[in-house]
């Protein structure tokens, strides 16, 4: 099968191009652009887009699950079908490799296949339902039934570093299209033509089940103009955001200045606060050690779970183990990063951390002159006093880079968790019978986190209901939310109240009978009893 | 027992007054000013209530459901021992009656005990767990467990026209303790006196359980300011509001100028519109009249839910249901506003639309001359065509106030409703042979309310589970979400997974035993099994 990459904007499924600008992915490995021009996409194609979505919503808000389930398990297949031409686009558009991106894709076919099993079990619509009391003084009570509905138009951003799990058909559209919402994506330009191959797959999964055209439209573009105006736009019920800081405010300060203000979830970036309590690292040793340098430098460090902060005491033990970190970091060949932007803004933020007269680097800190873009492996070092002290070493370094946290004891250790910001992740170490103190300090990261690890690594965000990859600002603008895992469709679904209402008015999932088989609450309690 | 009303304003426990400013409450039913004085608080004792309410955060975020269930208990229990006290000072202040007040006390402590069952039943935490997969290939899953934490110290601000349901210990306020979040209420000026007396049934409560102080803290104040500097408090994580679009959205875009953003659960007001298809007009008759008449003068017509849309089709049946619903309106006795703002709103924004060519005054549209505020109970009427055309008639009139839609045809009703704003509630009154019109209908209204009702009216908003008490903004902003019901507690929770940790330091919900007996999500299935 050959498919073509055009370069065009594929807008609801028509190919549109109406604009002069074009621009160009550049392959990592060799810093030479490849061989695609990908249109702008214009302001223009953002109003098509977004009228074309407006008139999907109104066929995709009463699709049932069943008929969602299997448009997105038609996506999952028609991602496959594109075989290995998706593998070698993305390879030469970010050099992750064909491993990496072998298994990326899996657990991006793999999650749309899970929400068509969540759709399929369908308790996710939350029925809640009370039941009429016609004898109630002084005034009967109505029957009143709730259940989720999709929210309307989703806009999504799609981040640099998982062009397949975050990408155009990554977690975010997955979870807003189960819910029943079309989606806009602003693709990155850092991977142009994997965005279209997604687009071609979907576009085809559109076709095989007869979903509207506009449940989805791709816009490429390299500037920021095309996605502020795509934030404006009348009809957005929400959007979702994979990246930067500053991208991610940048978009919430847009939406929040709407005349109709909407939800934002932007996840942007983290420095997963680990600690390493002192007989965990007795213990732990080599292994150890090799495992905290495989996390950090995972994917060149460009994860948004790298752990990039490393708190221990100040001891021998500690300090021979940091020597140990940094000479395995120091050994490892460093990696390609994801794009030009990348280096320039890790080697700034490097230096400046660097630049600090508290800061020691231990390796690394600076550019590898390579024809691959590309950073030293980098360690450094501070005291917890100076990291109390300056907020500013809370600064993310978005690469192979971590800071260790040398605490003088832990209470000291302890107050330096309590002037965190906001995070993904905070992990703890710990020997069997030092569980009591990592309980005693998971209580302070409980408010600093989303997700508490013991004796494992951040990175590896696993699929799972249970999964909550979010957190206390700035990790996200939600932390009510996740954009990973199950509970991701929450984000994009509005419960609506039914009252007095005979069954034949009713959706089925608060019908009578139960006809889904769903879990509900019903008068209190949970059942799948019919009434 | 004497309970005596200072007048200050009392912080964490402590009364502190330590600016010059004061303020005075009106008697609507007599135009004078009531018998108490109040200080403005100051923006000192906004930091002390910030302050303390960081500090009852640590204890508050680690107290176990029954214990929260003890403590809404002891303040439902509280707030009945002010007697006769409370019901006499909010009548004097709001005019609403003492049998309207006697059934919305019963409302508040009925609520906060409905969320002490919540507490108790336990499952609200929302536990997820996914068991270990250690034989997985390429790498083994680790366990990993969710469950709901509350999210920090709220700011609550109340509004004038439910003293006490919505008021200082009212439905946000119980949903929010519930939660385990300290509150700060920026009380309505409208009602001082009864706020006040809420604080002293909360301290006695606190007092009573060994809360800290600093759960629970009380502004008054009649200006904007107070308001303002409260949300720009940086332990703040949440604010829930309930008064004008006006009042809500300059919270809204204060919090979203705040450099640590946090949600705004604001309840903004509704016009609800209300369908009334032509045989249920024909079989209603004259107690359709009476109901509906009754629906728009509850409470002075100063509800949220308030019908203040009326659409039927132009014919001889509807325009005599106009002329007799007008009539009744004319006969009945003009209620008492809750204060002069509210009226100088109600006249300018009534003055306004009855100004327009396309609108007919039927009764009313004057303001009442007399001791009391008052307004005359006011029909007006105009085409759906100028409704279509003329957006600015989705004006709110917050009192006895409503606005009938004549429809050349159910299609133009249907037109009509597309260009509906958000709204909290949507009705129609159909017959039996009319529900499959009706249904129709309701596809469109669904888009536009959080509550759809049939043949009911939607004042009266139950606290039960499944009631939605929100809607697509303007009705609010955060239509995820209900302020009325159990769910309200949601909006005041943050999920936190923890991964790889022994029951020994997970919290009782998300242990392998279930010692709570709660309902939980246990590989993908609804259990309240042990692991």
């Amino acid at each position: 099968m050959t498919i073509e990459i055009t370069g065009q904007n594929i807008i609801a499924g028509q190919v549109v191009a109406n604009g002069a600008g074009t621009f160009q992915a550049v392959n990592p490995a060799t810093s030479k652009t490849t061989s695609y021009t990908f249109h702008e996409a214009t302001f223009k194609s953002v109003d098509v887009a977004a009228t074309a979505a407006a008139e999907a919503f109104d066929v995709l808000r009463n699709t049932s699950a069943e008929q969602r389930a299997i448009f997105l398990e038609t996506i999952a297949a028609e991602i496959e079908a594109l075989g290995d031409t998706l593998l070698e686009a993305a390879n030469e558009e970010t050099a992750l490799g064909l491993p990496r991106l072998t298994g990326e894709r899996g657990r991006t076919t793999g999650q749309l296949r899970a929400f068509a099993t969540l759709l399929r079990e369908g308790s996710f619509v939350d029925a809640i339902i009370d039941t009429a009391q016609l004898d109630r003084q002084p005034t009967p009570r109505s029957d009143i039934r709730r259940m989720s509905f999709p929210i309307g138009v989703v806009a999504i951003f799609t981040p640099n570093n998982f062009p397949f799990a975050f990408g155009v058909l990554g977690g975010d559209t997955a979870s807003a299209l189960a819910a029943g919402c079309p989606v806009i994506v602003k693709g990155h330009p850092s991977h142009p033509a994997s965005n279209e191959l997604f687009a071609i797959a979907i576009n085809r999964a559109i076709a095989k089940t007869g979903f509207p055209a506009g449940t989805f439209s791709l816009l490429q573009g390299s500037g920021i103009d095309i996605g502020q105006y795509l934030v404006k736009q009348a009809v957005l019920r929400a959007v979702a955001f994979t990246g930067s800081l500053k991208g991610g405010r940048a978009i919430f300060d847009t939406a929040a200045y709407r005349p109709h203000p909407i939800p934002v979830f932007a996840e942007m970036g983290s420095i997963n606060p680990v600690a390493l309590l002192p007989k965990a690292i007795l213990q732990g040793g080599d292994s150890l050690a090799d495992n905290l340098v495989n996390s950090v430098t995972l994917g060149s460090g460009q994860f948004c779970t790298n752990p990039g902060l490393i708190f221990l005491l100040d001891n021998a033990d500690s300090n021979a183990f940091i020597e140990t970190v940094s000479e395995k970091m120091q050994a490892k060949q460093a990696g390609t990063l994801l794009n030009s932007g990348v280096k320039q803004y890790l080697e700034a933020n490097v230096s400046t951390t660097m630049g600090k007269d508290s800061v020691q680097i231990k390796t690394g800190g600076s550019i590898v002159e390579d024809a691959r873009i590309c950073y030293e492996n980098t360690v450094m070092q501070t005291s917890a006093q100076a990291f109390i002290d300056d907020a500013d070493l809370q600064r993310e370094h978005f690469g192979p880079v971590t800071l260790f946290v040398l605490c003088q004891s832990l209470d000291e250790m302890k107050a330096a968790f309590q002037t965190l910001e906001g995070n993904l992740t905070a992990t703890i170490h710990a020997a069997d019978d030092e569980l009591k103190t990592a309980t005693k300090l998971f209580d302070v990261l409980r408010e600093k986190a989303g997700r508490l690890l013991l004796n494992g690594f951040p990175t590896g965000v696993e699929v799972v209901q249970s999964m909550v990859h979010g957190g206390p600002y700035p990790a996200t603008t939600a932390s009510g939310t996740s954009s990973v895992g199950m509970t991701a469709i929450r984000r994009f679904l509005r419960p609506i109240a039914f009252q007095n209402m005979p069954d034949s008015m009713l959706p089925e999932a608060i019908q009578n009978a139960n006809p889904l088989n769903i879990w509900r609450i019903v008068d209190g309690e949970y059942t799948k009893d019919s009434l």
